[in-house]
Formats: C-alpha cells, structure tokens, sequence
C-alpha cells in the first residue's frame, strides 16, 4: 500500500491509500494516518470514498509526528567527504515537524543563507510502539517508508558543534510523497538513494551501503526513548551533499530537488525565496 | 502568578492558579495552560473553583510543549569546567516532553548508565508566537519561568557529537513546579540558580552571569524556528555538574536532588531505578 495525507481543495485534511491516479479517503477510520497507525486500522480492507488525486493536494506523509529523529554520517562516502572518522556510535539529531514540506510543495530559500543544502534520504515511519527494541524485533515495528530530504542551512550548522541550528528551518526538508509500506519494498537493500538538482544526479547509492542499517538504528534510538507510530527516523545521506563538493552546489530559488528511492518512490519540490 | 498543570485524583488533567495551599482550577477556561497562552486568556482575572493543594497532582509546567529548546555552555563557569572554548554563537540542542517530570515526581535512573548528572537551569516559557523576533521584542514574548532540570545521560551525551542521545532520556529530567509570570520577578538578573543534590550545593550562580541573555537567546533561536506558545527554552547550566567534579558525583537512586531559582521557586526530585 501507499498511504498519504492530504487536503481537499476546501482545507479540509485528511488520509488514505493511493491508488495510481485515485485515492481512497479513510479519513473516517481516523483523524489522521499517525492515528491510523496508532489504532492498528485494517489498512488492507479499509474503505472509503475514492476521489482523483488531481483533487487533493499533499501533506507530509506523517504531518505531526511526535519525534524526528535524524541519522548523520551513517554512510562511508559522506563520512569521508566531511572529513570525519567513523563513530562507535550513530550520530543522531533532531528535526520538529514544521521543518517539512510535501512532495509537490516549495522548499523555503531563507534570506540568512547562501549555503542552502540537499540530503537525500530514506526515511523509516514506526508502526508499532516500544522501548530497547531488539534489533531482531526491530521490522515488527516499521510501518513502511518513504523519500526524505533533509534539508540543511550549511552557515548555521556549523554555527557550533550541535546541528540542531542548521537543521530545522521552516519548510526547508521534504518528506514524501507516500508511506510505502514494507511488503511493497521486497527488496530494500537494493533501492537506491538518488538525489537530483535540477535533473542532474548528484546522490545515489544503494540502502545496502548503510554503515547502521534499520535495525540497529530502532534498536539505538529506541533505547534512549520510546518510539511511538507516526514517529520518523531519516536514516542518514549519502556522499555527494552541495557543501562539500567542489564547487560547491547550493540549492537556489527556482532549482528543483527531487529524492528518488526505486520502488520508494521521489519526492520533488522546487526551491523559493521565502516571502 | 504561579501557574500550574496538575491531575486530580480520578486522573483528569486541568491547570490553574497557585495561590500558596490552594489552587484555583482554570480547566474551564482551555484545554492546558499552553492553550490558555495560546487564546491569552485573561489569567489575572480568571476565576474557577478553589481546590487545595494537596488535592492534586503536579505535572510539569507545559505537559505537551511543542519545542523544548536547551541551551548548552551558556555560564563561563560550565565552558570552562567542559574544556571548552567560548563559541560566536549559542549552543542549542532540544529535549522531548516525555523526558520531564514535574516537581515532587521521581527521576528515572536507567540501567544503561552510571553517569546520571543533574543540571539546574532556568527555563523560560514562550507567551506569544513569534519568527525572527528582536532581542528589544523578546520580552514580550515571555510568558514566564520555572526550574528546570536538564538532566543528563553523560556515557551516552558522549557517544558522538551530537548530544540528543544524553539529553532526552524518559523521565530523566524536572520542570516545575510553576510558570511564574515575569510581574512577579523584577530583579531577573540577580536570582541565583542553586543546585543540591541530598541537600548539598553544588551549584550556585546568578542568571546575570548568562553568557548569552534571554532576549540574544530568543533572538537566536526564533530566527531558524518559529516560537510558539507554551515552548520552553532551557538557558543553560553554570559550573558544577557532577561530571566535572574530582571526584564526580552521580545521581544514584534515593538521592534527592532540587534546583532552587529565588523567587521562582525550587523543583525537588527523588531519583529511583527504572523499574
């Protein structure tokens, strides 16, 4: 299935399955898709109104979750380029929900940067609630996936040794367009995270290169605190950002970024000033 | 005004008044205190039944803030016991809301650690919305303060350089008891935060020793996230946290450990093992 949340033309918001060019609106099996999780809806067999996608206008796949977690530096090539060492550890930091957009939505260019920056990432959504989740438990708890762009305001990030200053600006990261759930994804380790300015490829390389892979990282992060359905960890970018290439490529008002993850699917949004 | 969200007995949450052994139950007025700053309900003159004290259960100031915002090395004396240089810019990492407890709660000590460190603080609720904010404006978007522990995983603050997995552990650290509006702090800048673990001092220092001040901080941090009613910015902790000292000193279960800010008031918390 390929679950999203969306709004009617008249603001109403609500969730459903996409069905190629139609959607199922399950808005009343819950109030929203982090609620459907939550209450384990029979996502399956649940039915609603169909109307064409041209009609609604996307959300971010999870538009409220409790808890973003980020991954940093979980693939050898971006390690390499930032010109770290690999940790005992993953690094982990945080984005709020206010930082994301939609597929099809507009990345915020904010006036306080000239180093607006792309990470092309895949982005697990919990199912299932727990606590020092094994990493042999860990799959019971994924609801699915979905394309992720983590996108970074280089100066502020390096304002100081904590990320969160560079990481969640308004509407500067992109999370969709579907949460794709797992049986649709047979073969994950062989998707491809591929990142796209403006059609050029600039990302790309597959789940498998992972330096924590999924498990590990629910098992970390679990660990230090619970994780809830609708909470969403993006699982770290490959080698290739903007800033650390030469020269350097920053995203600008009136580029296009797209994230695109095989069978996943791609997220694309263009880039505006802000107003 | 003392402002408090509490539990009765049968469970319900409510919030209200703190007017010393008694409570003026504001519950009709909002859902939660963070939505009575929201919709700026008149609390100077709101009314509503009188219960006492005792009769009720405190939570922590803001059950369900929407960002918690923590400030690091934000006292000469901290940067300097840490090792650190003095940086350009603040230190700004985050905590969820499911870290804290309120005043009179236990702190959880879990398993994974023996290096369970306090850090008293002042906290600063936000009243009024606000992006990009003044530092000439900042004031008039404080609601108030409160105590705040900023309590700490340091084996696990230390995995990597990022600090969210030390800082946000459940239940790991205290915020309360009350939102004490800024009327009734007129001398700001001269009260001391104290902190005693099993009634010892061990750290002492006024909120005029604030490297960075509360308008520079909210400046700061509104400029890269919008601020909204109801979210807590912890202003960072002075010098004489259990990990630096010779020897160091660890919360344990059964240590008692409380953060006293003058007229602000003081949080006290018993730490016990996780269960």
């Amino acid at each position: 299935m390929r679950l999203i949340s969306f709004r009617f033309p008249d603001g109403t918001a609500s969730w459903g399955k996409l069905n190629g060019e139609t959607v199922t609106d399950l808005g009343a099996h819950a109030t929203d898709l982090m609620a459907a999780l939550a209450a384990a809806v029979d996502l399956a067999n649940a039915t609603g109104p169909t109307v064409p996608f041209s009609a609604i206008t996307l959300l971010p796949v999870i538009p409220n979750p409790g808890k973003i977690l980020c991954v940093g530096l979980n693939y050898a090539t971006h390690v390499a380029e930032t010109g770290r060492q690999q940790m005992e550890h993953p690094t982990i930091f945080h984005r709020w929900a206010d930082s994301l957009v939609a597929d099809g939505a507009a990345l915020i260019h904010p006036p306080e940067t000239d180093r607006f920056d792309y990470e092309g990432e895949l982005a697990v959504v919990i199912g299932k609630p727990g606590r020092r989740i094994a990493p042999a438990d860990a799959w019971d708890h994924v609801a699915g996936f979905a394309p992720f762009n983590d996108g970074s305001i280089r100066n502020w990030q390096r304002h100081n040794i904590q990320f969160t200053p560079g990481k969640t600006w308004p509407g500067t990261g992109g999370f969709g367009p579907a949460l794709v759930t797992c049986d649709e994804v047979p073969d994950l380790a062989s998707q491809r995270v591929q990142t796209l300015v403006n059609g050029v490829l600039v990302q790309d390389q597959p789940i498998s290169d992972l330096i924590w892979d999924i498990p590990q990282i629910i098992a970390y992060c679990s660990t230090f605190t619970p994780l809830a359905p609708g909470d969403v960890i993006a699982t770290g970018t490959p080698g290739g950002v903007g800033d650390k290439r030469q020269p350097p490529l920053y995203l600008r008002p009136g580029d296009t970024v797209s994230v695109s993850i095989g069978v996943i699917g791609t997220l694309t949004n263009s880039v505006i000033a802000e107003a």
